[in-house]
């Protein structure tokens, strides 16, 4: 019944021991974790083959066994996320503020370790190291609920990961692998008030949705992108097509890929021919009415379509932009706070009062001027890793690093005082 | 069905326009609304008596007859209360962070506000002063559930708050009371996703619990407080005294009152008799035998009993201390995490080693060094109000002041950066 309890106790107690422990030590420990990571690399990819042989068998969509595969490089990767990890400053024990009331009492705020965190993710098993990683440099422990699909490689991570903390000095309890892929797993966790102090769910939808709807303790969720670029006329042209380019299909299948393109009504008559030039052959365009006139003649190659609209509240997440005209910034803000999922937003422009009013009033994780919104990941901003990137507002919002991980506590100084 | 539908929608388009106002336009609007209470203290006092009489009729206890009731005092209170919200800085529109990345493009983590907040809470009125000075500073708009037995006096407040804000140039549209009283609006705040930020619940348990359980949008938890004293033999024993008297009977009904005193087995000898003196036909105690034994013959007047296992566990708001004597340290520090409710700690002591120790292992959001308790309040700690005190690690702990009402957003500048 609840088969988890042990674990969760487990956990709770190493992450008491964890929390105390200095830089230096949880630095120590996670330089032997990439030790034994890297001098594990055969074993780790004979399991991931497994993995995908599996999947491959089971008729999983190559998007997704390239999610589910490693090779070296990938495997460099997870190593040098470590390496950036152990770079960055101790999150816990930071004194934020503090200050001295008028009866001598001295109040201050530090950060600590936020407890015990648990994620909940699909497929990709670098994600196993990297929520590791953040979580022990964070002085959390980590209980991971990877997918079944990816269950050989996550096994063998742990265990490096488990066999490199032990080698290291390090807590090899703050770390587990719910592993038995059952869906009541997931409800123990969710539902494990006073052990597991937050719970982050990566994946798609209907795993967010499942989260949010069972969880009974704090939830930090991760969310779609609907991503836009707003292009202004008076934005520089080279300029504009190359991040447009950019942030459609570098990696389409990103939640940081853009999927609507909202342009200038003055500004389409230049851009959209070019546009279309430049995507035929590549890019399917979505068009309204006034984006589709200003193309005129379609290049030979371009697929264009009616935009319908459905295409406003569709992450494509393939090689699909979906265009809109529209008459400018005021009407481009309220149609982004209407269709965008709160994610990675760009204003493309040279008019200083146009991007002043777009950061301000845009509600969005990340807002952008004159940048592909393709940046919006942990890695990018310098945290290493991410735990993911946070669509709402509350505790932790865009790529989550260590920061997401660690919570204040009020440390009160005095000499006797009492309340009169 | 969805009758708070359309109140959902005028907060949140009332939110957009506050989240563009400036400190000056906030804190003239509350100054405002400061005059408005202020002019309007017999109709607030007339409200607030209608609401006694009622309450006194259905045979409400004095205790909360005692939270319900409104005097020249408390109204007083009120609006020092808001002056000092005015006095802080707008919590948002800081960068709190910011850096370059390798490719020029510059990260800049601002504050801005969480958008829509609501807060069911129950009885006392100054809950709905207290909420939404805080909430407009902030930049957030805020939808008040309070408690029927208050309903006059709510409807006067947030009348004289809406006129207030009227006549100050304000946003009328960023406060709204949810005054049906039926249970089933608490279920449509309980799952306004998308349109409510957060929901604070401030009550009793069951409050809280069916929050917790039914809630689909972010909950900040307030709750209860199972605190502690732990005496170590090197603490000034005049001060020890009147420390835990005054943690207890200042105001024992409060949340930050001692439930239970740790005494080291060392300071038992000589601190119970006095402690005994100094409680008799007063405090009520609940020792455990080695305690009792330190106590000697009662003094006269003295109430004590055996402390039994439910004594650790209950939150007693009222003249009882639980009394548990303990090897040391050690023990003190586990058995406040295993029984204490997060909320507030202290360590009576002249050994530094020990007052390092406690404040960095006891897990709690205020833990204290020679000091009362009962100063853990968002007015004390210089916050002008408090939107309850969260026990709980996620996005906020301890008094929630502005700062809790705040989130974050990243701004990226560049000049025409792809990722490659």
């Amino acid at each position: 019944m609840y088969a988890l309890d042990p674990l969760f106790d487990t956990l709770k107690a190493a992450q008491s021991r964890l929390a105390l422990e200095t830089r230096q030590a949880k630095d120590r420990a996670l330089q032997s974790v990439m030790d034994a990571i890297d001098a594990s690399r055969g074993l780790l990819c004979k399991a991931n083959e497994a993995d995908v042989l599996k999947a491959r068998k089971e008729g999983m969509r190559e998007a997704l066994i390239d999610r589910l595969s490693l090779d070296q490089g990938r495997i460099d990767g997870m190593l040098q996320g470590i390496a950036q990890i152990i770079r960055q400053d101790d999150p816990v024990g930071k004194v934020r503020a503090g200050w001295t009331l008028p009866n001598g009492l001295v109040v201050e705020q530090w950060t600590i370790a936020l407890g015990v965190v648990a994620i909940i993710y699909e497929s990709r098993p670098n994600v196993t190291v990297d929520a590791f990683s953040l979580a022990y440099k964070a002085g959390c422990a980590i209980l991971l609920r990877g997918s079944s699909s990816a269950l050989a490689s996550n096994r063998v991570l742990v265990g490096l990961i488990k066999q490199g903390l032990a080698a290291g000095g390090g807590i090899a309890g703050a770390v587990a692998l719910a592993d038995s892929g059952s869906r009541d797993e997931v409800e123990q966790i969710l539902r494990a008030r006073g052990k597991i102090d937050l719970v982050i769910p990566r994946g798609g939808k209907s795993l967010i949705r499942r989260v949010v709807q069972e969880a009974r303790i704090p939830v930090l969720e991760t969310g779609e992108g609907i991503c836009h670029i707003y292009v202004e006329p008076s934005a520089d042209l080279a300029g504009t097509l190359a991040i447009i380019e950019n942030a459609k299909t570098q990696r389409p299948g990103a939640c940081n890929a853009v999927e609507t393109l909202l342009v200038h009504r003055e500004a389409a008559a230049f851009l959209m021919p070019l546009l279309a030039k430049r995507f035929a052959g590549t890019v399917e365009l979505r068009c309204d009415e006034p984006s589709k006139q200003a193309i005129g003649t379609p290049p030979p190659g371009l697929v264009l379509k009616d935009a319908v609209q459905e295409d406003w509240e569709t992450e494509f997440l393939d090689y699909i932009l979906a265009v809109k005209t529209v008459e400018g910034l005021k009407e481009a803000i309220a149609f982004i706070n209407r269709y965008g999922t709160g994610h990675s937003e760009a204003i493309l422009t040279n008019d200083l009062a146009s991007a002043q009013a777009f950061s301000l009033q845009v509600d969005a994780a990340c807002v952008y001027t004159n940048a592909s919104t393709r940046f919006t990941d942990g890695g990018v901003f310098g945290f290493g890793a991410e735990l993911g990137i946070s669509t709402q507002k509350f505790h932790a919002r865009g790529p989550m690093g260590l920061e997401a991980l660690t919570g204040i506590q009020y440390r009160i100084s005095g000499c006797g005082q009492i309340r009169v």
